[in-house]
């Protein structure tokens, strides 16, 4: 009997899973609902099982080769002991590893290879390898960290609207938009803000990218800001060792004009993405064990 | 039948009166809990009702003067029509108006003055007074606001700890200190953050001025910032024709060495508190008035 491995990339929006043969060819992804196993593991364990299924009902393999199968996931709380216990004891696969969700990115874009990656999206964290030790920097969440990360640019830009509307700062088209959008009134702002979780911040982000390319000198500014922040801990990983780099997530993309030149030189294309990068290690820690009968 | 006129400042942490005569000559203060009228309203009526109480006996006057005495109660959140539509109604005076907290400040500082008030707390707010028009700037609150803030600079202090522990910053011994209270595990931080309200951070505060003093030189740098911030909104009033600042609050103090020497130079002392200043607002609206019976 076949013994499949499988990769699963856990993360708030959506849990994305690959079925692969033993060498690591990949048959079949698919996708289901969050798995944020910290918040709601026992959501996050259905939705694993989803995308699992998905998988191999799309590589057209039974369902019952599941049961038997290795898994990697790679999820965004991992260091969580408690949780952790909890989701390993109930995944319907023969076995598994949970791992960070950037230890997967790393070793998708990466490969076996050393440098790091910066994962730049709703929050920040770096991740990088150098003789076979991973180092994590950053990752600290909204409230304390993720500097340069689409929540903490998106805050940015209220509070700057807020600025603005005092007369402390100067308007521009990019917070006078944002004023209009909460009916010109600070208090809606105020309101909004309070209630809002790191993703909704977020959303305001791309409009400061946006802003910036139409030549708004405030969005050039808090960009400028937050670029200093990526560039400070990318330098850290250079310290260290890095000298080659990724830009990941949703404002990888963007950042790879805005950070240093310093920094833009060591800029290398992903090999692959997270997903890839979790199948890659079920091969590694898996792919030689026989079937568990 | 003398009517008495009295003053209120009610604040998160207490709440204070005194007892006036029609000539605003106070007789006596006195003070009782928390008076937050946007998050306990009942509580906060509780203890305008005992701090009254108490300036009444501490005067030697009969409690039944309550009823027909006339009072400017100075609060938190007298901009939300709800809540103060909902002490009003509940207050046990003859007659009585609802105003800022920052409004009776400005009053107790400046008296008719023109000027301004800087309120350097928790939070921060500004609040100037030009040609009898009354003008605020600021006071978002913590999570898009109040610059400058103690809860701010707290909240920039264990940021900056996070950045330290990291390697992305310098360690001082500042930093240092603030890891070591947290068994030198960042992840207490990122738990403490979390659920820290204003308050909370806000007493990290005092320890930045205090390394500041010692040659701290994390501590400067996160004070430079701040002030950098407060010179911001005093330019904006200055700006407006504010000739006069007063700084108020926990900080104000502290702050009065640190902002620009542009802004130094307009410093004068408060001639009284807010509590006198609610008291002056009550002569000046009520003090003309016979007793209604």
């Amino acid at each position: 009997m076949t013994v499949y491995l499988i990769g699963i990339d856990g993360g708030g929006t959506s849990c994305r899973a690959a079925v692969a043969g033993a060498n690591g060819s990949i048959l079949a992804r698919a996708q289901a609902g969050p798995a944020n196993i910290l918040s709601d593991p026992d959501t996050a364990l259905d939705n694993i099982a989803s995308a699992t299924h998905a998988a191999f009902y799309a590589a057209g393999i039974n369902a019952r080769s599941i049961a038997s199968a290795r898994a990697v996931l790679g999820v965004a709380g991992n260091n969580v002991g408690e949780a952790v216990h909890y989701v390993k004891n109930r995944l319907p696969f023969a076995q598994a590893d949970i791992e960070s969700d950037g230890l997967i990115a790393l070793q998708g874009a990466l490969g076996d290879k050393d440098g790091a990656v910066a994962i730049l999206g709703t929050g920040t964290i770096y991740i990088s390898r150098h003789c076979e030790t991973v180092t994590y920097v950053g990752g600290w969440g909204f409230t304390v960290g993720d500097l340069g990360s689409g929540a903490r640019i998106g805050h940015a830009l209220l509070q700057e609207t807020l600025l603005a509307y005092d007369g402390i700062h100067d308007m521009s088209a990019m917070t006078a938009s944002v004023l209009a959008e909460f009916k010109n009134d600070p208090r809606n702002i105020v309101e909004f803000a309070r209630q809002a979780k790191p993703g909704a911040f977020g959303r305001y982000a791309p409009r400061v990218f946006e802003h910036m390319k139409q030549g708004d000198a405030v969005a050039a500014r808090l960009l400028q800001e937050a670029a200093v922040s990526v560039d400070e801990a990318l330098d850290r990983l250079v310290a260290r060792g890095t000298q080659k780099i990724c830009l990941l997530g949703g404002l990888g993309p963007l950042y790879s004009s805005w950070i240093a030149a310093r920094h833009q030189s060591l800029l290398v294309t992903p090999e692959g993405d997270a997903l890839s990068g979790a199948v890659a290690l079920a091969v590694s820690r898996f792919g030689h064990l026989k079937a568990i009968e």
